[in-house]
């Protein structure tokens, strides 16, 4: 089975060398450049999206957004212009879940599969194949593909239907947003009444207030190590694609609208490369006081 | 070593319960009627918080908010009248960190000793004799109170000075409240556009979303199992501390206070009773959907 790959980037590029490592043929392209590394490997640089999309039976898409996603199928040079009837495509970039229903459909009418595949776990677990990956779509192409999966993955979930695998990432990253905003907002309030929100953090860790966010990023909000991480910017991108398709969808989602602005923020002095738990920097501003 | 205790509701009971099970002499107020189970179990009714404090060497306090400590303490028969020096006293009530301050300021007046000691936990906990407890006061005053803390409780931690542990209790209260939040919002949009939120939650579970309340209280909101556990009016109480005292030490909690308006839209369609995890509802009018 010949694989395609498209996207190259910090995620692609670890995750196509897995698929490599694990003797696959692999045929690549990127609207930058296709690294060394995977030619060294022995991938196949291609021309265009088009042209991997010709010479191979999977074709996997990573890069970074929606418009990035409609241009690899539908722009010049794409990919609906070079699949036929059986390949199937694989999109685990993270983007809009009523898009991808509307992309999916269009490539459906080629005869060809689509899963969306969006992972979870950053470039620590692109490089070390330990990504969750929330798989949307038929349960016949989910089964080719998913040996391919578990070269870069281990939490490997088929959430239902097309677009439920987007769905699902949205979700995640409205709980992990969310979630930092509440441990943000309990520390910050700590440290202003006068408390040490290290020792606060601790006497919450263990009962219903626990939870990995308070873990990890609580850490980080209390020592002030705001190197991402996962930078705010890309978490912003995130947020916008659930409140766009709440607003599609006609629904309120107020408290994601919340710390949507709160990033903002954070982007409003320079933070758009910080962690994301830095978002306690934008309520700091708020309380003219800064924990520690 | 002569116990005292001041109320004894629903949580109170069992507590006061574990100390006299533990052996020790416990003289017992309550504004309504002191339980027959603790009577039989010889504790000492007394007729007011005074003729408590006049007999007892360390005396808890249990009651549902600020104002009713501020009545025990210091109303017509209150314990002020009845303590003298090298008493000290123990608020395990969830009260305002501020009003606890200025509580132990006037009881250090007359040579006492003050400890706030919030508990988490529930009712559940106080029967089992699990709770959390989290202390704030003197390291010396919290030595001769522990061995009273470990009849009653788990995981006891001195926060740090006379505050701090009501400070811990509202932030927990706010990690909680949000987290809540956070996973209402997930699970509604997954429901909305169109995939499994049990599903979706499984999807979650594992990674950087995952939090006891997301085991907990996600698997409510699917289930729509909304009896308490934790009654949404108790919950608008510690928020209400958490912003009552935010506003007084001129600092924002933005999303602390949606959470508090969301609390009281179920509140509007009858759900002061209802658990917290029912904070959903509130969303699924505003989106016109019911999650399932």
């Amino acid at each position: 089975m010949n694989i395609g790959f498209i996207g190259t980037g910090i995620m692609g590029t670890p995750m196509a060398g897995h698929l490599l490592d694990a003797g696959h043929a692999l045929f690549v392209y990127d609207r930058v450049k296709v690294p060394q590394v995977l030619a060294d490997k022995g991938a196949h640089a291609c021309e265009s999206s088009r042209a991997v999309a010709e010479r191979s039976d999977v074709i996997i898409v990573m890069v970074p957004d929606t418009p990035h996603v409609q241009a690899v199928l539908f722009g010049d040079g794409g990919l609906y212009d070079g699949i036929s009837a059986g390949k199937i495509i694989v999109d685990m970039s993270s983007i809009s879940p009523i898009a991808t229903k509307e992309f999916a459909a269009k490539i459906a009418e080629k005869g060809c599969g689509y899963l969306d595949a969006p992972v979870s776990g950053g470039e620590v677990g692109a490089r070390e194949a330990t990504l969750s990956i929330m798989v949307g779509g038929k349960q016949a192409d989910f089964d080719i593909v998913r040996p391919l999966f578990e070269t870069m993955g281990k939490n490997i979930t088929r959430v239902g239907e097309v677009g439920d695998g987007q769905t699902a990432k949205v979700a995640n990253q409205i709980v992990v947003g969310l979630t930092i905003e509440a441990v943000a907002e309990a520390l910050l309030f700590a440290s202003k009444a006068g408390a040490d929100p290290a020792k606060v953090r601790e006497a919450l860790m263990g009962g219903f207030a626990s939870s990995r966010i308070l873990e990890v990023h609580g850490d980080r909000m209390v020592k002030r190590t705001f190197d991402p991480g996962f930078r705010i910017e890309l978490h912003q991108k995130d947020l916008n694609n659930a409140l766009d398709s709440a607003r599609k969808l006609d629904m309120a989602l107020p408290a994601t609208a919340l710390c949507q602005q709160l990033f903002s923020a954070c982007a409003a002095q320079g933070g758009k490369e910080w962690d994301h738990s830095a978002l306690i920097r934008a309520l700091e501003v708020q309380a003219n006081h800064e924990i520690g």
